[in-house]
């Protein structure tokens, strides 16, 4: 065996691995979207079935010999070694029964999550979450060997960051955002929620035009209805799902938005890379950025409401907001309500920060599942001075500890820092972007993302990524410079 | 290895290939229903790369081993043991570069078909034909192993029957179909083809309350438009797909009607069943006698047409037709159409045949390819009283070729006549089965089913299916009795 023969055989390899980790993401949004009812069984097994497959792909004792003979000819075969060498090392770390164990259960125990939170039946969830965090703490250990468990799953989503990190960080921006949260509550002139009905075909109508707006490349996509919004698949067939709420457009409308925002991240990688590691966006977090960018720092801007105030007016007549500026309000309005998707760009990360200590509490033993009830509504009145008023507004909300997503939440706060960083490079860049967005026009900003960051996919590490297309080093600071000014000036504080 | 042992391990390995058959039906159900119209080359990735495991899978070395070792316990374990050590045998039979080879040739010239059917040119179409037939003949020969080539492709679609058996089933049929067809064609009173315009909408309304009429359960499946009409998956999910064409309702309606009998028969399969061998239809001939009974000896029949007038009124208002006596002679007008998906009952037959005759000698070598165009035509004047006008309403119409699926077609008829058969058995069981069809009642035809032949899946083979189903030997005797009866009261002859 050749060096080069090892790095193609390598890639040979890899190329299948990849299609069926494809295919996996296809059952999952088939799974959400189109499959019937009583087939969770079903789906279940053929989960099962071809994750056993990528195991033993992804544990195949000939990719160690490769990786010992493979040499890199350049910057992106170094990058593809370095994934593998990174997968590799973390799955033949984990048993194949463990893993498979864990398919099938986390691919039950949504159902059964979806049906405890339609219920507001904690106890209904209880066995199944306890499950679940067993066979995840089981499988952290396998990964960290002696290390940190919780650091163990965060690499999973965010190679480089660690559970102390992330606390460094979030322990940097709580200050700010509470004492901003503070100044905005006690604000005289506070702004009204959007009221009135929406019809369900017209939000639809609406979310399709935005998607386009936003760039999203409808012959390699589409956009269906989900209970839970989120986006799949990369290359030539990355889809989308939103909801609709017919009191509440703005949570179809920004849910599109922000799943366009990763859907058009992976299809703007580099078609050379399709099918090898580098093929995808490089991290949960710069996946986050993409997403938040379209969604916040675009969408949410008063530029770019001016132009979605006239859209609306001509679509659903009159709604009740007079002017551009109070729709920009309206649309900004901060309010510490219950549920994570719905909150205001300030509430978000405090959201997000209970999740991280709750979920780094869960993993280390330092909480047990049967006091995560208490503990959530404990920390959710301190935080938000609010009490939950039950468990679907509380500790049920949020699918991803029912699929075992445990170091994730905080991935979505580092996606806002990573996107105030991008933002305020793009801005220096584009100067005139606000006049381009305040005429529905987001083509300078969506290609100036592609070129210096998304058609890169994981050829640079996360950090590196963000850092080669600002041009300085990520922090937090642009991102809390960013709210400040924004929402000092839409509460004229 | 313990005997009990192998037989356990045998059938674990069989459980995870079936799950991920299960997954390439679904992935071949998104092709054509869901997926983004620039995702080809992606899903063809995909669907390779789960070939390739799946092949792996099935000629697997340990799979002689376990059936050398296994014993049964039970009819249904020597039923397993019987389609696996089949299966077995006809995949290892073929050289993995030839089954390789074919794979790729037919992927790409069902592309190459459909633009030359869309073109009406054949000579676009030729060279993939040969290469197509000259693999499949070599496939046919290992197969075969100095048995008839032809009978070997049979086999894997109908085993038990062979080119034989089929020809003098056939050859005994021709005479009264034809007989038939003339003193029909020759009746004085010719019914009028249905006419007007049926919107789409109202066309998928009524197909869908016509799936749910026929015991379609849509918790375990659900219907999409495709531009050809298929069923595919089983056990928990079984999705069915129709078309609609806006001037001839009955097209979406018994395109449903015939997919629903298909995937019913899969969700009627005893669960205990599933992701086993037998956990399936047990040939293309008895899946069909199941569409078709559904289609045609329930859904055209004058007691459910009497219902069906009803309910078309009700959503379409008048279309022209004003008794229900001449609705059900619309329906079920005879006419010598080009087309075998859009032929009636005894011409179905008819296209049937001369496909099979015509089939069998390119493989034999009788036939050159070179000479099939003026070999089909001359048949279709002699065999259908009219001259084939272009090759897209000749040679070039059936999609099956290109896929090289030679020895399939037979089991059109065949499933027509094991479905002559039980509805023989069936009215004898149910002698007031008109006056349920009468109401849009199908229950009592449809449970005789399930319980009679549909639970027992792959159990028994073929013909003892129908056998135990009908309690006689099954022949073509009931189907030609069934429309010489159902034909000469429509023409009143």
């Amino acid at each position: 065996m050749t060096n080069t023969n090892a790095y193609a055989d390598l890639m040979a390899h890899q190329r299948q691995t990849e299609a069926l980790g494809l295919v996996m993401e296809r059952l999952g949004w088939d799974q959400e979207t189109m499959m019937p009812r009583a087939a969770s069984q079903q789906r279940g097994e053929e989960m099962a079935a071809l994750e056993s497959v990528l195991h033993a792909r992804k544990t195949d004792p000939r990719i160690a010999d490769w990786l010992d003979q493979a040499t890199a000819q350049d910057q992106a075969a170094e990058a593809q070694l370095r994934h593998i060498r990174r997968s590799f090392l973390r799955n033949t770390k984990v048993p194949a029964d463990l893993a498979e164990a864990l398919a099938r259960l986390t691919s039950t125990a949504q159902g059964i999550w979806a049906a405890a939170r339609a219920a507001d039946d904690v106890a209904a969830f209880l066995p199944t979450l306890k499950e679940v965090i067993a066979l995840r703490r089981q499988e952290a250990q396998c990964l960290a060997q002696g290390g940190d468990p919780y650091d163990a799953l965060i690499e999973d989503y965010e190679p480089g960051a660690t559970g102390d990190t992330i606390k460094a960080m979030f322990d940097a921006m709580r200050p700010r955002l509470v004492a901003l949260r503070a100044r905005v509550l006690a604000a005289p002139h506070q702004p009204k929620p959007i009221s009135g009905h929406f019809a369900q075909d017209a939000q639809l109508r609406f979310s399709r035009d935005l998607a386009a707006t936003f760039g999203y490349d409808f012959s390699r996509g589409r956009i269906d209805l989900a209970v839970h919004p989120f986006s799949s698949g990369t290359w030539q067939d990355s889809r989308i799902t939103t909801r609709v709420v017919e009191s509440d457009p703005f949570n179809c409308f920004y849910s599109t938005i922000h799943e366009v925002g990763h859907s058009s991240y992976e299809l703007a990688i580099d078609p050379d890379y399709a099918l090898t590691p580098i093929g995808h966006g490089c991290s949960m977090g710069v996946h986050e950025s993409q997403s938040r960018i379209y969604e916040n720092q675009m969408g949410r801007s008063s530029a770019f409401t001016g132009w979605m105030f006239g859209e609306m007016r001509q679509r659903f007549g009159d709604f009740g907001i007079a002017s551009a500026a109070e729709f920009a309000a309206t649309i900004n309005r901060v309010q510490p309500g219950f549920i994570r998707t719905e909150a205001d760009e300030i509430h978000y990360n405090l959201h997000i920060m209970m999740r991280f200590d709750l979920e780094r509490a869960l993993m280390r033993g330092d909480l047990g599942v049967d006091d995560l009830e208490a503990a959530w509504n404990d920390r959710f009145l301190s935080d938000f001075g609010v009490a939950v008023d039950r468990p679907s507004h509380g500790m049920l909300q949020d699918v991803h500890w029912s699929c075992g997503l445990f170091g994730y939440f905080p991935t979505y706060t580092l996606g806002n820092v990573y996107a105030g960083c991008l933002w305020k490079a793009l801005r220096s860049d584009l100067p005139a972007i606000d006049d381009a967005l305040a005429q529905g026009n987001t083509a300078p900003a969506t290609e100036w993302l592609r070129e210096k960051l998304q058609r890169h996919g994981g050829l640079y590490d996360p950090r590196e990524t963000i850092r080669q297309a600002c041009g300085f080093e990520p922090s937090e600071g642009p991102l809390l410079e960013y709210l400040e000014h924004k929402f000092t000036g839409l509460y004229a504080l």
